[in-house]
């Protein structure tokens, strides 16, 4: 039988200030990683995002990022390991509070946006991430043979490979920077079609047409796009389809 | 056996901001209000702060705040019951998890500032906050006869009286405002015998003369006073002095 | 000949959240309110506005509020007058210099939310507000008959009166609150309808049937509810086709 | 005659937390780096200082930063130029209509923290700050023959050569870092004896003895180390004694 889990980031309004369209997303996911108030997401959000998951059974992953509202967490900041360690520790405990009031729990970790490129390259902010996991006993989402896999072999920490489905490669295996062609895929049932191929086939194309081995126990559907939700909906469709089951890694 | 226990708010700074002098507080004390980041305190500040509490034996209450760096929490904010519920819960729950972290445990709540006197008058905001500390299973810590005991009562969380002991008191026992004479007192063997007589005897003199009766099971030595350390040396030697024992209430 | 000024409050994005169309509401407009930073408003989102406003020659009035993002500046906070001077102050000449950038300039002053609301009522907040506008030679907005209005006319301030196109009155004049029914009216054509009725014959119906005199400067559309654009367009044209010349007041 | 400027930063309290002896600091100096709220110091603050520097005929520059409470500025944020200049402007334009109001001007800029080492070393962050004080008409502190110089030089924009009277310098004319030994110096005669030479004689001795060659219109005292005060003092004796006179840059 061939699973996947399907992850999305949510909870990622603020105060008056929308993102997204968690209510139409939700139903179709197996995890939502939830935003836990430094880049994005106030408490009541928090809290009602777990509430929405836990009545639909969607898994709920910690999401935790940079202090920086303004930035939505999208800016790289220099960090002490301590400090990031903490503000991990911080974002973490205050999320899997909210979810035991939601009648949930946290069951993962997926750091966001900056984090999540620095501790795919960086030793030092992956185990730092690795190490809180392992402490909280969570398993870390992150890229197939990044530092960030690496670390978690190093800490005993369980790893969930995740592949982009609205994503270019490069033919390295990295992702294409957002603004060169092919980086970002818009149309939905070719990002369907590519997901299929991803699970079923482990295999996914560059954006020069090489063909690439792909590792994928989790698809990231991206959620701030306008056709999110198409293509989310799409890209469950085509799997289910494809007799691929769709289910939570953790 | 007489016993009392000896609160004060620490764990107060933020980033390159020091505020009090946590360490020579510390030893003096047996329970410790640390702040969760609204008003002050950084994730690392509270993660540092809840070691060096372990290390003491000394107990953990979460000490959450309105949202407000700038104000320090102790301007009032008018918020809506929910909001509120979901500030105090991931504030309780972050504290939560880095007590967890350095070995400790959160034991108390005890809100901060103009949340505190809001909660002390306002039934509404009352039962939020003992509606979190019913639900996290902590007890809390407030006025005698305020509308935070009633509400505490109401909810079913366990209630511990607390006084101050270098505030003044008015005739009708609620405290002078700062800045009328009386309202704060600096002298720490003045203090400390006013300590003895509230914990002894049940009173406590008011501002005009007046004798009260006070219940207290817990004094709270104020941390951000340019005396705070030889003050609550001062109360804590001459609690000893009178055979009084000084414990954590929770 | 019968003007009147068409004001909205913009610029009210922050960082990767958006709010409000502005690209469409700004044509439609003569005066657009800019947040300044402490309730919505970061500084590119602001400088882009200027330049907005400037290319269209719709004059800017700064827009502070309380320093409460999660709030967006719409619950009352308990200031001290020279906090909120200095915060007024801070807010007015930040946006005054990215407007001198944008080739334009502050005109006027218009005080955000929970702020706007409690100088409307308050006689120390309205003060602040009044004196501000003074040195800083800003007319400021606000309800006609207000004590804002008072406290203008005893700082020497211009003060501009405006009037809430799609809000309901209650008899004694006042703002229904949002909930109660008719306090928010959504049929463009019936708001636009008001409007000319407001304008030309000073006249406005409460939500019991009453008819109410009311002094109006200026009108303003508000730009965070669907139909806002569709609102002001047809508010604008209503005025236009009944022979009243739009144009900004400051 | 040889003369100096003393620059300093100060006003980087905000709210309840202090932060350096800013009363001893000013009647020492001549240039006063106000915080500008980003980094530190909130309005009331801001506009405290500025009328403190006012009172005693000490120049104000603008000190900006990156928008980092919880790191003081001093954590490197991969920020994008237009962000980054806009930021500057509003942070700028604040302190200038506080300086108005405190009866003074902002006469100079210079960057705080981590911004400040960024742009003595990368051309574009350089260049952004170079532009904002061209624009504002305000000449730029920084490290001779920095990356910050040479973008003044193209921006047109007046240059304040700065050097550090209790730092450490490399052979090859760059900070040490601290941490590494000689970084920090903290006795305030030789201190003083160094800033004599620094500014009589064009020389400092590095770390390594090496005599290195030292152009100096502005000399910089640390505001936030314990003996700030006494080495200000010191310096300023020294130099006087020396014959040199010590007058603001800008």
């Amino acid at each position: 039988m061939v699973t996947v889990d399907l992850n999305c980031d949510l909870g990622e309004s603020f105060g008056a200030w929308r993102m997204s369209d968690d209510d139409a997303l939700l139903p179709l996911i197996t995890t939502a990683n939830v935003a836990c108030g430094f880049h994005a997401g106030d408490p009541q959000t928090m809290l009602a995002t777990c509430r929405a998951a836990a009545a639909l059974g969607v898994t709920v992953a910690a999401h935790p990022g940079y202090r920086d509202l303004v930035g939505f967490g999208r800016r790289d900041i220099a960090m002490a390991p301590d400090a990031l360690r903490a503000d991990l520790l911080y974002q973490v405990s205050a999320l899997a509070g909210l979810a035991v009031t939601a009648g949930t729990a946290v069951r993962a970790l997926k750091p966001h946006g900056a984090l999540y490129n620095r501790a795919a390259v960086d030793p030092v902010t992956a185990a730092v991430v690795a190490e809180v996991g392992a402490e909280r006993g969570l398993p870390v989402l992150g890229l197939a043979g990044s530092a960030m896999e690496h670390a978690c072999a190093a800490a005993g920490t369980p790893f969930i490979a995740e592949a982009f489905v609205d994503r270019g490669y490069r033919p390295d295996g990295t992702l294409a920077p957002r603004g060169e062609p092919g980086a970002v895929l818009t149309e939905a049932s070719a990002v369907a079609a590519r997901a299929v191929r991803m699970v079923r086939e482990g295999r996914v194309e560059a954006v020069d047409g090489t063909a690439l081995s792909v590792r994928v126990q989790s698809l990231c559907v991206h959620s701030d796009t306008p056709g999110a939700v198409a293509i989310a909906r799409a890209v469950r469709d085509a799997l289910l389809e494809a007799g691929v089951t769709v289910q939570a890694a953790a």
